[in-house]
């Protein structure tokens, strides 16, 4: 037997016409492709009768199940229930628990129940009615006669994805074989088109894991995705590809499965039992915030200081000027001195970028320095010229930590 | 003649399974609705050709302009403008001046091109070629003879967005009849409820503009949108119901059409031709890099401190403990007093958030000090509780520079 196939489709003008993010169709696909079924399309529409009804018998002519968010209020412009109950030509009736449980939540807030409200609790004759946790709208599974089937959820996320995880996930999961497990391989340093030459025969010849490269702002990545039957199974087939990757890019490969370079260092820093201090101009105060963004990160970062346009901050970062600094080294050693004997922090990254594209970063650890420089392309922006200097700063006090966790087995 | 319909069709494994969230359609969802043309459907499929050239063949059926975007880089994964050449029937062909550019990039960058990037060279036959100011993949304007279009821009968000702007706005332009204006009125202190009362007659009666209340963390905002031939009589028609707005909501508005609540307060200090210092502890960091995110930002903020488990910093902060400093008042001064002496910096912000869920915010300027604490409802996370103290002390700056420019009036 194929495998089943979802399709999603989000429906509301807010979402069509761009005011609001569709992270809906974010979680959906992520929890359908770790289900291990199927997902080819993502649609959306607006609140139009006959474009969604468009949308919905396309949907169904080519998948087995249609997730579809949105329009399951009590205004007249809510309506995917009407439009599903006209494709699958059942009447819409009232469901009376739903009626009941409608009634009780407006004497529960002490509100009178405004009349349109009763519109929530109609259902598409046959339909199973999902219970929603966290909100007043229920949602419904619509199947037919061959197999196929309409699942419809409220939008708000937090309603959405209670009611996914209590009742469509396990209704989902019977039509399931095996599951999907993803790993992800973060890279440093190389290209995408020079990383994917160097695991081409893996990435051409990969059926279970497959490997996918991918190219993100200063980094790479290559997903090596599993099918399993079991969440240890799909596991275990990924290890030999993922190591393997390892062995070919060596170094360069910051982290598996973690979120992001920051994260990797961080986690580099706790190991090692480290406090870093940064020091930094012409960045905008990235480096640190980037840092200081993670859950826990006060663990790491000892002190951040930043200056755009003051001559000098207590002697700590050279001025930003048209030029940069005369030694990046001296910068830094200034900066980790100055730091470190006064608040005894024993790790130091200090970055300059000026308004020529060009930047510098120094790092200090073990009594050490190590820095670089380097420049930008002209048409490039400052945001991307202060993203390539704090990723390089981040990767070279990365590679530092390794040196000295090195040194020291 | 009937207004021209664009689609937006997203391509991508990573943007179909979930990986990534799709901002692109966003932003090109609202360029479009901005641009007075019509927008009924957004679909995303992976990286498959014949699901892509589905979906292509589909949406030019019932549009005049298909938004394409990923698929354009380097890797034998990146198919799009194959699938495109195939629907239009057009060979690709070399593309010169692309491949010279190409070539210069790595010239640039010091590295050696690979082979597979002579690709991003190639154009559908007859193609307008986009010039991409931020990155090496060109876009593409493919135009049959019926005058359906389908236009094919790189998936990083940066380069979409530049390219966006440049090339492909002056282009559907041309096709627009009319066109949208949204002002955001944008307002902090009043929840969204009490603001709708607050305004309701002029929501249920607009017609040209005609308003929509929002909702956001820690603000709400008014969208007022009128359709003019010109943005100049768009703009027209907003002016006297913005005016009204701010009548209404008073100090309330902190800004109409700008981004953030630190943007209003950046404009405010360039008026004033002020700088601020910022200490914060317990925050991650996070009114420093809200402020020095915004472009322009080493004009405003002098210089930020920022710690987490540090006992002190040179005396700027209080420690950060379990309960809040005994005087915030106290913290600050003695924050502004250090920073100011030392540095000359004429304004200072200092917050401070416990792990009970308390803050307290003083700022200070003109000499004098203002503070507050506060505290959020304990299932809130502590993201929510920072946000919450920042834009506290955001709004308590704002008032203290109003106060003193009106003074000085």
């Amino acid at each position: 037997m194929a495998r089943k196939r979802c399709e999603i489709l989000c429906v509301g003008t807010e979402l069509l016409l761009g005011d609001i993010l569709n992270t809906n169709a974010r979680f959906l696909a992520q929890e359908i492709s770790q289900l291990g079924l199927d997902l080819y399309f993502q649609t959306v529409v607006g609140d139009n009768p006959r474009r969604m009804e468009e949308a919905v018998r396309l949907a169904l002519s080519r998948s087995d199940f249609l997730l579809i968010t949105g329009g399951l209020g009590p205004t007249s412009d809510d309506i995917t229930k009407d439009v599903v109950a006209r494709v699958f030509d059942r009447p819409l009736v009232m469901h009376e628990p739903s009626l009941r449980a409608l009634k009780a939540f407006y004497e529960t807030v002490r509100r009178p129940m405004p009349n349109n409200n009763e519109r929530q609790a109609l259902a598409p004759e046959g339909a199973q009615v999902l219970e929603n946790p966290q909100g007043t709208a229920p949602g419904y599974i619509v199947e037919d006669v061959t197999g196929h089937a309409a699942i419809l959820l409220p939008g708000p996320p937090r309603e959405l994805q209670a009611m996914f995880r209590m009742h469509v996930a396990p209704y989902l999961r019977q039509f399931s074989k095996g599951l999907i497990l993803s790993r992800m391989v973060r890279v440093i340093g190389l290209g995408e088109s020079r990383m994917a030459e160097m695991l081409e025969d893996l990435i051409v010849e990969g059926v279970n894991p497959t490997l996918a490269p991918y190219a993100r702002e200063g980094e790479a990545f290559v997903r090596v995705t599993a099918r399993g039957d079991s969440p240890e199974e799909a596991l275990r087939l990924t290890e030999p590809v993922v190591n393997e990757i390892i062995r070919r890019l060596g170094r360069h490969v910051y982290g598996v499965d973690v979120d992001s370079l920051e994260a990797a260092l961080a986690q580099l820093l706790k190991g090692a039992g480290l406090k870093v201090a940064i020091a930094e101009a012409g960045t905008a105060g990235l480096a640190a915030s980037r840092l200081m963004a993670l859950p826990g990160a006060g663990g790491v970062v000892g002190t951040s200081i930043s200056a755009e346009h003051l001559e000098e901050i207590n002697g700590l970062i050279e001025p930003q000027g048209p030029a940069l600094p005369a030694s990046p080294e001296a910068a830094c050693e200034k900066m980790a001195a100055a730091l470190g004997q006064r608040l005894g922090v024993p790790a130091g990254i200090a970055i300059t970028v000026n308004n020529q594209r060009q930047y510098a970063c120094a790092v200090w650890l073990g009594g050490r320095t190590s820095a670089l420089i380097g420049a930008a392309p002209s048409p490039r922006d400052m945001a991307y010229v202060r993203t390539q200097a704090v990723q390089n700063a981040f990767d070279l006090f990365r590679h530092r930590l390794m040196d000295v966790a090195e040194a020291r087995l």
